[in-house]
This record gives structure tokens, C-alpha cells and sequence, in this order.
């Protein structure tokens, strides 16, 4: 597996003070192709280590794969040193995604159904499972430790400042998978990847907790895994909440020491 | 223009305390077709506004305009209340992208040129203008007070706390312009348009500041428009050091108080 963390000199500088060169630690960013049968699919920028919890999450996402039955191979390219390419064979049955795949949000909408028909598509297009039926029901308090049990979790952050994390809990608080990413959407592709080679789809009654804001893109994809809660230490964008509420999800934003906000779903959190 | 805020109910819930629902302020986020003589190229998660100039960037960022003059008009698409679709006329003469070019990445890249040959195929593509010539000087002091100016400047974030911001500043420390963006790279793009639209690219003699961690994208869109100083106020990834030095342009980071790291091009850095 490929570096996390990379050694590099910095000239650390005071304004009005002390100039001088020391070596600081940073967060390893490459790029990764995935293929699938050897066709490019598309090229993320990603930091190295859980490659095929990435690509197993990236391609649920994509709608490509449901189950780890769904995936025959992965492997990296063979004619490189380099680990930044991999390669995907799907079982026997499983449809490959097509040329103009990738551009599929593009190709959808007519203009005569864009602005608002083209959300209800992008919100349409990945309800595979019902996040609204979930009866989990969660502690408040379980949930206020989360933030910390995710940072003391976190293996390269404290050194580098530049990771997001992702953690999915179950309703006592354990941590049952963290990944960290330069990319906060591959650190939620990598632990429901994690999860999908795991045979744990749908993932109910559990909680994913990431270290920034809650995007739309990142509770399309926690709901897109069965996920019943997303709390962020951060705020949630508008079209996020307006998400989870349709999907009967529940949000959290601003999870910070004993206070939190909580968007849609409030019913399924005790004080 | 859409609307940058919105206001919806919270319930903000202290553990072991009070629970009680109240209005809460949110950055708007929602799709943006873009489209070139009606053909869609791509839909971007954005906050509305500024709309012109994200377009404008993100063509420009994509290589396929280079100057105001490229562009012969800009328009939302007639047939929807919402303006969520924005298709660009180019002027005579300037190539339009053609259906590979959303997957360009994709597809140059063989696999026997995989790896490190698709990050120089990467790095090499928009080296438009030369970076490294620019002669700019810069005072620590000044460098040192833009967080400050970007935070006062910012119109959105300090209700919402959902919007990333990046600002171009002169060498005195004047606020050239200013975008905010739920999408980091959206935020950039935003500027750069606003400097292409205005007949400023390239950008030489000025510094991109953002709110958050720098990027390869973000160090490949700031080298693009010829800007020589990017400062940042958190963690650069190894990737974004990578480029910088390549380009000849200063990396700045974790940018905080009177501190910061110098990652690239500490020449331009004055004491």
C-alpha cells in the first residue's frame, strides 16, 4: 500500500521573528484511475491505503455494484511501480458501466426538466434502501463522544492537518470503521466500501460521523448505504438537509463538546 | 441571482440540558448545469451567485477559454423558473470541448503511461503561463493580515459556517475580489472568472488566499491563472507542494496569527 504520510522541509516563518527550515509532515495526494475490465472509469485524487475499500465505495455509489458478490477481482496495473491504477472485474451478470457512464447526470436532463427535475433526479437515482424505516434510536450523549472517539482514532491527523475522517459508529458509541482521505467524499466511499466487502449493506442502526460539513454529496451517499444517521462536527449545506429530510434521515451538524444542531430526523435522538 | 442563505428550523440540543427548535441559517447549495451551444458539459454542486464568473473560471480552468473575448455570451436556460442551467455560446473560432473532453482524464492515460505518467499529464496540461518568472515580493506582514481581510470580507460564513472562501489579494494586502462557495474549487473558479471577465489573466502580481487546506486541484487552478503566491490557511496535501515547486509559485500554509509555513518558493517571502 502506498504512503499516508510524506516527510518534506518547510521554512517555518514568525512575521517579525525567527525564519528557519525544519521538516514537517504532510498528507500523501495521488491520483487513482479505476478501471473497470480495463476501461478508465475515472481518475480521483485520493491518499493512498484502503484503495479497494475506495473503489468498492465509489462504484456503490455509482449505482455499478450492490454486494461484495458483485465484484470478481481488483488489482493494480501491473506495468507500473507505482500503485495508482486499479482495475476492477465484476461477477458474471453484473452490468459494466457504459461509455457515457460517467457523464450520466449530464446526459439525463433535458433542458425542457433541468433545475429542479434534475435534483429530484439526483436525488431519485440512488434510493436503494429505506433509511426512513430505520428504528434506531440514539443517546445524545453517545453521540456528543463521537467527535472526540473520532479524532483519538485518527492516525494521521494530529500530524498533518490535512486529512478528513469518517467514522461509523454503532448506537453505544464503538467505532466499527475509520478512514481518513485528502478527499472527505473517498473518506465516506472507503468505510462504506469497507462495509460492502464486508457483507454489512444495508448499513441500519448505525452512525456515520465525518470531521468537516455534511454536503449534499456526502449524505446522498450515507443514505445511498442504508446509513439512518450523519452527524458533522461542521454546518450542513441546504440541499443536505433538504436530502435527509426526504429520505428520512437523520442530520446532525455542529456536534461540538455537549451541544449540537439537529436538522431533520430529531425524533431519533434522546436527550 | 439564487439565493446564498437560507433560514430553516433546528432543534439545537444540549446533553443534559435544554432541547428547543429555532431558526437557523444555512449556505444554499444546488446544482449547475453548464453547458457549451446547448451540449451539457458538466453539473457542479454551487452555491448560486456569481454564476457568470464560476462558469468562466471552470472553462478556463479546463483549458477551454482563455480570455473575455472566447466567450460571446452566457445565458440560463429560458425554459425553468430556477436558474440552475447556464449554457455559454464560445466566440467564432474557439473550439468547443468535444464529447471526450469531460473524460479527458480518463482517457489519455494508457495504462502503460499510468501512474506518474498521468500525474505529469496532469501537471502539464495547463501550464498556460510562467509562474515561476514572476517577480513579485512580498511582505510577511502583509501575507500575515489576510486571513483577517478575508474573514471581515466574507459576507456569508461567519451566519452559516458552511461556505468556503478564497480571496485575490494585490502585494499591499488590498482585497482584489472575493468569492464564496460551498465547493472550495467553485470559490476559486469564481475568482478566476471574475479576473478572466475583467480582462486580468494572468493574474501576475497577485496572491490567492483560501479559507481552507490546499489542494493539487486548487495549486493547479491558482498556477492555471498565472497567480504566484497561494496561501492557505490550513494544511497543503504532498501533491499541492509538488506542483508548487514545479511551477515556480510560493506555497503558503497553516497561514494563522503571525505564523506560517513556507512550503515552495520562500524567495518571494520578505521577512
Amino acid at each position: 500500500m502506498g504512503r499516508i504520510t510524506v516527510r518534506r522541509p518547510v521554512e517555518r516563518l514568525v512575521v517579525g521573528g525567527a525564519r528557519n527550515r525544519r521538516a514537517d509532515t504532510l498528507a500523501v495526494e495521488e491520483p487513482l484511475e479505476i478501471r473497470v475490465a480495463g476501461t478508465p472509469l475515472t481518475i480521483t485524487m485520493r491518499t493512498p491505503g484502503d484503495d479497494f475499500d475506495l473503489v468498492s465505495g465509489f462504484l456503490a455509489a455509482e449505482g455499478i455494484v450492490g454486494s461484495a458478490d458483485d465484484i470478481a477481482a481488483m488489482r493494480y496495473c501491473a506495468d507500473t511501480h507505482e500503485q495508482n491504477t486499479l482495475d476492477v472485474v465484476l461477477a458474471p451478470g453484473v452490468r459494466p458501466p457504459d461509455a457515457s457512464h460517467v457523464r450520466a447526470f449530464t446526459t439525463t436532463s433535458a433542458c425542457g426538466v433541468c433545475g429542479k427535475s434534475s435534483i429530484e433526479a439526483l436525488r431519485a437515482e440512488r434510493r436503494r434502501y429505506d433509511v426512513a424505516a430505520d428504528p434506531l434510536e440514539l443517546d445524545a450523549g453517545v453521540l456528543a463522544g463521537m467527535p472526540d472517539a473520532l479524532r483519538a482514532a485518527q492516525r494521521v491527523f494530529d500530524r498533518t492537518g490535512g486529512l478528513h475522517a469518517a467514522g461509523l459508529f454503532d448506537a453505544s458509541g464503538k467505532l466499527l470503521a475509520l478512514r481518513e482521505d485528502v478527499g472527505r467524499h473517498n473518506a465516506v466511499d472507503k468505510v462504506v466500501g469497507w462495509a460492502l466487502r464486508d457483507g454489512r449493506l444495508p448499513l441500519t442502526g448505525t452512525v456515520l460521523m465525518v470531521s468537516g460539513r455534511a454536503s449534499f454529496e456526502l449524505t446522498q451517499k450515507a443514505t445511498g448505504a442504508g446509513i439512518p444517521v450523519l452527524a458533522a462536527v461542521s454546518a450542513p449545506s441546504s440541499l443536505a438537509v433538504e436530502l435527509a429530510e426526504d429520505a428520512g434521515m437523520t442530520l446532525v451538524g455542529f456536534l461540538r463538546g455537549t451541544t449540537m444542531n439537529i436538522y431533520s430526523g430529531e425524533h431519533r435522538i434522546r436527550a
